[in-house]
């Protein structure tokens, strides 16, 4: 089945990158030539229907671009290149072929965007909603991998990028606030920006020695950074930008917990080492973001080894159970 | 969320290989050292509740087997080795944590058996059923790929395995014909065998110019051959065994129907030039299957260039269109 189907979808794929592809999409597996790097980075992430995104709230191309970016993110806060992908869809019992062409449109836009290619699939119906899994494999240089577990007391807590956007477009799409302020935020959340040029220039500078890529929002990022370091980290400012602040006034909603516990912006959360700390800001600031509007933003430090926690400037203590806060602890 | 189970499902996953393997689960990415194999084979498959199995047919465990078996099948008939592999789990609504747990002892039992290792996941909501899905990484030697693409005229098809079991087996269940006799069909169905040391030997014979894994059963498998190899195949004979035919009569179906439309044994069909086949035949027989229980089985032949069709000895033909076969063509 599917026949036709899986003939165009190859069509519209093609032009993208094919760095190291032997034999691509068509055979029980694909053939790849092992990159000359050392080290293979791999990472998979799924976008779900009503669970992700909403067809009222998104279109086709977005899903496909978005699937791409969310990846792609995984690779670019490990330092890595994107390389090759393969992608599984569920397809729901009434699905419209057109909607699948559109999804590989977006597919195919993002990877010229981000110099992937897909290499294989499988579309197999599903009794349930459209679902998209890929999985993405990436290059690093060999010594380069900023882990989740390298936080060691004394360490600052940085996030670059715009935190807070993609919640707030989220939100004027979930409640129809259709003001046109608001149009970044929408698009921030439908069409997400992977940091790739500038995770890789972090992830080889001597002072950053952890990072994750911030997908599920602030609190959850610095509680797995926290977790895997075992240490506790202090949270002295929550980067509420100017934007994010008129957004929430629009919202009804407060800024800082927008910021706090928004997600799906695919900043990165970075720990920097206290020595150095001074000339990496210099090079972030005249370098890395010269002319990109993303910010670099002081969040916290690593305060002290034991049990992972999260303490607020105010005094308050959140401790870290799980993957997840404990909100019962003050 | 899902803490907890996340560290539970790496805890069961313990002790299952891990060559090249830098760092596993738990970060943003998986970080793994080049194989010394200059090719890398990637292959992606799903399995989803009410599309693939349903859980009054089958338990957990043997899902979670099946995910990584289908996979290792694919590399298994392209002649790589299973090296490692990310999944993706769909969670329904209601879903038990225990299910999940089982779903994760096959993976590991599967692992474990074809020494392959798992170094990520998504787990995620879905509001459908349980889907899984699994991209397998494989190593290959240099030079081989026996592609789909590969066949001649005059080449011989021959499959390797027992065609028509699974079929048997998922009839058994869907029907409730409950027959002990049928008892090796089921768990064929449940628990499929990648042919692996088979697909890696067979591989490597210069006789062998195309392989297919017959998921899809022997009529998907040669319509696949045919239209990737722009040649018309003829079907000569086809592999009815007795055990088969018994199983059909239990079932009151028509045992050559199970064997041409069944599908999901993970048996190999492969192209052999026509120089060399007696001598391929003989080590075939005498050590590839000496003490094992599969059957090569002579299929028919490619018979010449041009439109993909299939043409029985009966004289009648069926052309191919797309994937599939036109019913209409007599």
């Amino acid at each position: 089945m599917e026949a036709d189907l899986i003939r165009e979808l190859s069509l519209i794929l093609a032009g993208t990158p094919s760095t190291g592809v032997l034999a691509g999409i068509g055979d029980d597996a694909a053939l790849l030539s092992a990159p000359k790097a050392r080290n293979i980075l791999v990472t998979t992430d799924s976008q779900r229907e009503n669970v992700h995104f909403r067809w009222d709230w998104t279109d086709p191309v977005s899903v496909g671009y978005r699937l791409v970016a969310v990846n792609v993110s995984d690779i670019a806060s490990k330092g890595g290149t994107p390389w090759t992908g393969v992608i599984a869809v569920g397809l729901p019992p009434d699905y419209d072929p057109e909607v699948l062409r559109g999804v590989y449109r977006g597919i195919a836009e993002a990877c010229r965007e981000y110099g992937c290619s897909l290499v294989g699939g499988d579309l197999s119906r599903d009794p349930g909603r459209w679902n998209f899994v890929m999985t993405l494999l990436g290059t690093a240089p060999e010594g380069v991998f900023p882990s989740r577990s390298g936080l060691s007391e004394g360490d600052a807590l940085y996030l670059l990028g715009r935190p807070g956007r993609a919640r707030a477009g989220f939100l004027s799409l979930a409640r129809g606030v259709t003001s046109e302020a608001l149009e970044p935020a929408r698009r921030a959340f439908r069409r997400p920006r992977a940091l790739l040029s500038e995770g890789q220039a972090l992830a080889r500078r001597p002072e950053v020695v952890a990072t994750i890529d911030s997908s599920d929002g602030l609190e959850r990022s610095l509680s797995e950074l926290s977790l895997a370091s075992r240490k506790s980290v202090r949270v002295e400012s929550l980067p509420v930008t100017e934007e994010v602040r008129n957004w929430s006034a629009l919202l009804g909603e407060d800024p800082e917990t927008l910021v706090w516990t928004g997600g799906e912006d695919y900043d990165i959360l970075l720990g920097v080492r206290k020595e150095g700390e001074e000339s990496f800001l210099h090079w972030v600031r005249t370098e890395l973001l010269k002319g990109s509007p993303e910010k670099i933003h002081y969040v916290g430090r690593a305060v002290k080894a034991g049990k992972p926690a999260v303490r607020f400037s105010d005094g308050s203590l959140k401790k870290i159970k799980g993957r997840g806060f404990d909100h019962t602890v003050s």
